[in-house]
């Protein structure tokens, strides 16, 4: 099986944007350490069986980050299982888990099944308003999540989401600070080499995005930026 | 250190109740296993130190479960943070907690602090009233909640309540099927050896509270009586 642990860079694809097959080659081929199918709006099943199928014909690893329940499917190597930290609702904390859970609990096999513990702190941002998140936080606020995280929840991943827009990385290094075990994802507006190596000093694993679908060819430069960048670890 | 995965009967003492010398020590020194202090109303830092001054005379652990911040003291064995799955506010599954972490995380010994997943399913009890808990849960919900805690949080404890009224050994049971490492609490109406006993079939450990204020004699037959139950263990 695969190990999220081992990774720095990870290319992250919306079921519900187009990409054509050379970009999808060139992403796949990239040296980037795995592939995340994951997205907010117009998340299907069929969108992401479709991508899934694409993305299987390369030998890396191909992660489902899920959002919905309408839109899992069997095929991925790993299940990545957002639990919105600052959300004001406790839909996005383990209620939908729950109900989840409940449903296809005796289906579960939890080696696949990764929780990550998510900051989102861009209050623009269509995830913050879908789940309702309190994103006006601040490093000390940031710290807190990344120690309950590891120490009350013993998440495997807490993810600072900035979707859409670059982050502070005060408040990324201040969550690496918290964290000893539980690896930390940073996301969010990553659309050049300089970003990407600045946020690589601090996250354990850099996300990048949306650039696929802007730039291309700086979205793959960030995946040699990325891993030649000495972080804390 | 104690280690609560080991122990079977815990007498639980409500700092805003009165119990005199003679009962405490009788309490104390019954075999159980653990004293825990928590309450649901008035329970404040003074009364907390001065119970727990008096259970220090005698040579077993004692734990406080953190109701409020203001009543947390130093000087217990270990600290039980409460969870609170089925709850529909995040402030009792995870906001208060925030909340403390930020304020207090640098004075954190965590190997300390351990957190229970509370699931509360006495729907007239205080404290289900308190955290606006969601009691109206079958056995399929409450095993839902027990994989949760297990394998999506990894919490060291399943804590069962029904704060007040005997539980439905069937759903006890059912969250036990489901648990592997996840201990298993039970609480709620345990005034009788035969109550104890058919709870102690299927929860790992076995919480007595109240029949301690209105029967202590009866309490205090719990003790062995949980000890000497052959669980699923």
């Amino acid at each position: 099986m695969y190990d999220f642990r081992e990774w720095k860079h990870i290319f992250k694809l919306d079921p519900n944007k187009e990409i054509k097959d050379e970009a999808l080659e060139q992403i796949c081929e990239s040296g980037t350490d795995a592939i995340m199918i994951g997205g907010t709006d117009g998340v299907t099943l069929e969108k992401v069986i479709n991508l899934m199928a694409r993305v299987r014909r390369y030998p890396l690893p191909c992660v489902l980050e899920i959002s919905t329940i309408d839109s899992i499917t069997p095929g991925f190597d790993l299940y990545f299982i957002p639990s919105v930290l600052n959300s004001s609702s406790r839909d996005w904390i383990l209620g939908q888990h729950h109900l989840a859970v409940k449903e296809f609990g005796h289906w579960i096999n939890w080696q696949e099944m990764i929780v990550e513990g998510y900051c989102i702190l861009n209050e623009n941002s269509k995830v913050a308003q879908l789940t309702n998140a309190m994103t006006k936080l601040d490093a000390e606020d940031v710290a807190a999540y990344a120690q309950m995280a590891e120490k009350m929840f013993h998440l495997p991943i807490l993810y600072i989401e900035y979707s859409g827009t670059y982050g502070n990385p005060e408040i990324v290094k201040s969550a690496k600070n918290h964290l000893e075990n539980t690896i930390l994802f940073y996301g969010g507006g990553i659309d050049s080499v300089a970003k990407a190596c600045e946020m690589a000093n601090y996250a354990d694993v850099v996300v990048v995005g949306n650039v696929i679908y802007e730039n291309i060819s700086e979205a793959l430069k960030t995946v040699q930026a990325v891993k030649a960048t000495v972080g804390n670890d």
